[in-house]
């Protein structure tokens, strides 16, 4: 397993991984294979996404934002459910196949570490399995 | 594969079944590798979320009762419509890394086994990878 | 990697590719394993969901569509946020157990591309691993 350290700046954020995620494949040595990327917090959580206009970003928090408003009658007293359910939305992993030493991604996808209760440091693991 | 079988009591309820998986995975032998947990459902699911405070479960639930009402303008007869659509936001899968037999979670992350039109009998898949 | 090419005609449709994708497993010969299917695109996924009743499918776009509305204050000006944010939620990627050259899925799961932003012609990446 290797490790990502991430930092958060504010409460909702979605940060773009990808190149970071490509230089531990090459580290790693695998050319053929998956990459599997697994967020270990409960108010955070990974996602692949547009990387190329950065209102895509902030759209997708609005959206949830919106839908899952701060405020409501919630039991947890800690007050971040909105942040725990949004983490099981947008799940804690993402798998993604590796050729000839490459994360194989959509022209315009890229791979986002999503803070649902920041800001923080967080912290992402990232498995190889070879095909 | 390996199966579990989860009796559900309530029409949405998340149940924790983590320590079960910890079990299965004792039992296979498994020392490396990865566990995929598969719901061969189409109105349950399993997510990773907080199995510390168990109000974070009740708040998930609530807030997905709230964004996806229960009555609505559906065409599907047999009227779970919502729980169809839950099973897909949370997800069929989740893949969990393996090192020394021990599944790789993070400090409050449990394994939760979503009912979203219960109760009822289900079954859940295990599947083990070596890395 | 094999690919498969699927065509939409509307602007939110979900299109049952399980028989595609089983035709491909016995094209490639594996027995047992794990079969992924990625989606390398931003505005679409895949889901498992029931393939039996096709209201299902329909109700499943109407609750996406109401939850997420394709009119509101977004800043991305292709106009298309609604579409990034019901990728992300559904998930690029699935992942099923194959077992004596077979999709391991329950009886009334199949698999379908989620089209977000149609028409179009899409691809869908189909990932072994063996077990």
């Amino acid at each position: 397993m290797m490790k990502l350290t991430v930092k958060s700046h504010q409460q909702t954020e979605l940060i773009d991984i990808t190149a970071d995620i490509q230089r531990m494949v090459e580290k790693s040595g695998l050319q053929s294979g998956i990459c599997m990327i697994f967020v270990p917090h409960t108010t955070a959580a990974v996602t692949i996404n547009e990387n190329a206009d950065p209102t895509v970003k902030s759209d997708i928090l609005g959206i949830l934002n919106n839908v899952i408003p701060w405020e409501a009658n919630y039991r947890h007293l800690e007050g971040n459910s909105p942040a725990h359910i949004k983490a099981s939305l947008m799940g804690a992993s993402e798998m993604i196949a590796v050729e000839n030493g490459r994360l194989i991604l959509g022209t315009w996808q890229g791979i986002f570490f999503c803070e649902f209760d920041g800001p923080r440091t967080r912290s992402v693991h990232i498995h190889f399995t070879k095909i």
